[in-house]
């Protein structure tokens, strides 16, 4: 029963290859068309509301999956981020009914995203991309509103402030239940947020955590009312929106020491989700859940941890 | 009334030596024997409910305290746990009514507890252990109903997770009350999960937390009523123990890097323990805590706080 | 928009110095005498409840502000509390109705702040005071009624234990609101005691958190009914005080370990404030809420986020 670790990952391997997809999945290629009509689109789209206030839609509907065509886009985003003069504030939301941002497409061929160069931090893309945003004298706040779960969590981990809508917002790991690790830095962040045990439970049971355990446990700032969640995150962005750009950096930089993971640990968590996609157990697991509509049934994605606990089932 | 410090503790010196006790409390070697009726027997009682899912029953009643006879023991289940290929994770829980895990045995000679070897890590026993649960590749969860001080709030600190019975469970770091430091590694594991205020107030104090402010504090994961918490822990558990053994290892050794305390700190912590249990203000406090019935009476286990504010009075 | 970096900061520059002053509020010096009533009297006030449990009244009404002149004052409080051989425990408390203790007093030249020879550990007065209080070993409680805003939340932060008032309780670290940044020790302390993602929140908003979130957010360790307050923790107080002064000193050191922050990250703290006080957006926003009334009207003491924001405003 024991998994036996692949002693050398082959470069470039893929993670069911494009052939493999089409053999169990005969509607596959059709399939992810289908679900990513907005490859082409924007998937992150900023407003800025006022020079100083941005507002960063993450719109890749039906279920905001986040995939290898994602990573240049929201680059772009933390790039004009950090060029920008007069931005303060930068509020990450969405519209998608049901979904602030998802889980990492499996779709594509896993070269797609390990031959992605690193960035200008060293770190490979997506890891590189959230340093980043901690780094930079901007305040970033998640503005959540539906499931966030894997690059979704980490997104909003990556933020300096998370607030979710108490009956709409589902944050969760649901990576071991596919048989992988996370790889965007929860495993770092977490447990300096919320302390160990409750981070270990958040990764070792992939459950969905509902707004009101959120702010529980420390997952999120705050779980507000549905109603009142765009208000109170308006309002407070505005009010930072007129606060010193330099002081903002100032303060920011001095609680990064205080509470920023080092970098070399986030690069070493990439590199454990990339290693451990590859695995039999992974393999064998995500093939499961793509039978069963990961990507493309509403139903799956849903309930993300009612058909991971399923898959795991001899 | 400033306490001197001992500057020179005698090697294999003994806290109330066995002939200082049979003068202290004639009754004492009897009283013993009758508060430990178990001692030949297994206090930790492992079932496989499946190979991937263990529970561990805590079991040396009347209250469940935790001995030098008990190393042994836990030690045999930490290294069941590390080497058998198939565990995934492991529940601690007692059906001892009203306890967990309780205090140190004070009766036995020291010398008994000082003389045992180091175990793997380098560590003194009881430090060896905990960290060894805390770094096996294994999920542990600790299931608290009943008392849950030194030892027992210990041990649910090394476990990955805790969950406790909303009217049942009560956690607490008793020792400041008897005179000496805590030994089990709650100075480093406590202010790095629920922070420092918190963490110096269950310390200093020596106060029994319910299981409700051990939610609210953060000290246990969350409290359940207690007639869902064997089914909530349960589902956990079973769910944990499907998953892939490999990601549950690595995902475990990450978390470690973020929030385990270094070693040394927990060695100097015993030592701290060995070091102040033979000061005189702990000897004191020991010995009318001994009169008073500690380890004999239900009256002064259940209400340890009330006693150790006793035996500090002029 | 951007504010330019002053790169070189003249030593001994003032802050709004006399003159400035005199010109922009021509009543200025008077209303400075007017506030500080108390300059010369006791601004910290010890009462030695036992030889064992200190409380240090913070007195300077009408608003409790701390200034230059407080300086000495407190660290004669601090340097007693260090060499008494009996002292356990100290509470801090106020009787000022409205304010456990405010912001740092714009009023005086800063020269008479930064000319202070920096004390025992090396830190600047302020940071060197707070340090000392962490690493002594007495139990510091902060009983919070009323305002605790800038250096008034930094000595709660410093303080071992912090308990609020439910209903009078008010923390903040208004600082960003006025340009510049927190000077004793939050940006260090705050993210290691709840998190970075509500330590960005309090310090990035300055806005008020009363004792309910206070206490949701781990910014204090609990939030009592007003009237139960005081009683709590003379009690809490009391049994601290009856335990052994060498094992509180034991438990405190370890407790450290893991919690302090770098004496150095709370050096550059302190150098964060005083630069970032002298640059065009500190002195402007200062400069308009003493014209306001900041120090001398309690409506703007009161609501200081209200008056934040507006001077923000272009």
């Amino acid at each position: 029963m024991q998994i036996k670790k692949i002693a050398a990952i082959v470069a470039g391997a893929l993670i069911l290859s494009s052939s493999a997809m089409a053999e169990a999945l005969p509607a596959a290629g059709a399939a992810a068309a289908a679900t990513a009509p907005a490859t082409a689109g924007k998937q992150f789209v900023i407003t800025k509301v006022t020079p100083n206030y941005w507002r960063v839609k993450i719109s890749n509907p039906p279920y905001n999956i986040y995939g290898p065509e994602s990573m240049p886009q929201l680059n772009s985003v933390v790039t004009e981020l950090e060029q920008d003069p007069n931005v303060r504030v930068v509020v990450f939301y969405s519209e998608t009914p049901g979904f602030f941002l998802t889980h990492y497409d499996f779709v594509p061929p896993l070269e797609q995203t390990t031959s992605m160069p690193n960035g200008k931090t060293g770190l490979p893309p997506l890891a590189d991309m959230l340093v980043r945003l901690t780094r930079m004298n901007v305040v970033s706040i998640a503005s959540i509103r539906g499931r966030a779960t894997g690059v979704g969590s980490e997104l909003a981990l990556a933020s300096d402030m998370r607030f979710a809508s108490r009956e709409k917002a589902v944050l969760s790991q649901f990576e071991i239940g596919a048989g992988f690790t996370p790889g965007g830095g929860p495993m770092a962040r977490l447990p300096r947020m919320i302390g160990r045990g409750r981070a270990m439970e958040i990764l070792m049971s992939g459950n969905d955590i509902d707004g009101e355990l959120a702010e529980r446990y420390g997952y999120v700032n705050r779980a507000l009312p549905d109603a009142q969640l765009d208000g109170f995150v308006d309002t407070l962005a505005r009010r930072i929106a007129s606060f010193d750009k330099q002081t903002i950096g100032d303060i920011k930089n001095q609680v990064n020491i205080a509470s920023l993971p080092p970098d070399k640990d986030l690069g070493a968590e990439w590199q454990s989700f990339i290693t451990s996609v590859q695995r039999p157990a992974a393999q064998k697991n995500i093939k499961k859940l793509m039978e069963l509509g990961l990507g493309k049934k509403a139903e799956i994605e849903i309930h993300l941890p009612k058909y991971t606990g399923q898959v795991n089932q001899p």
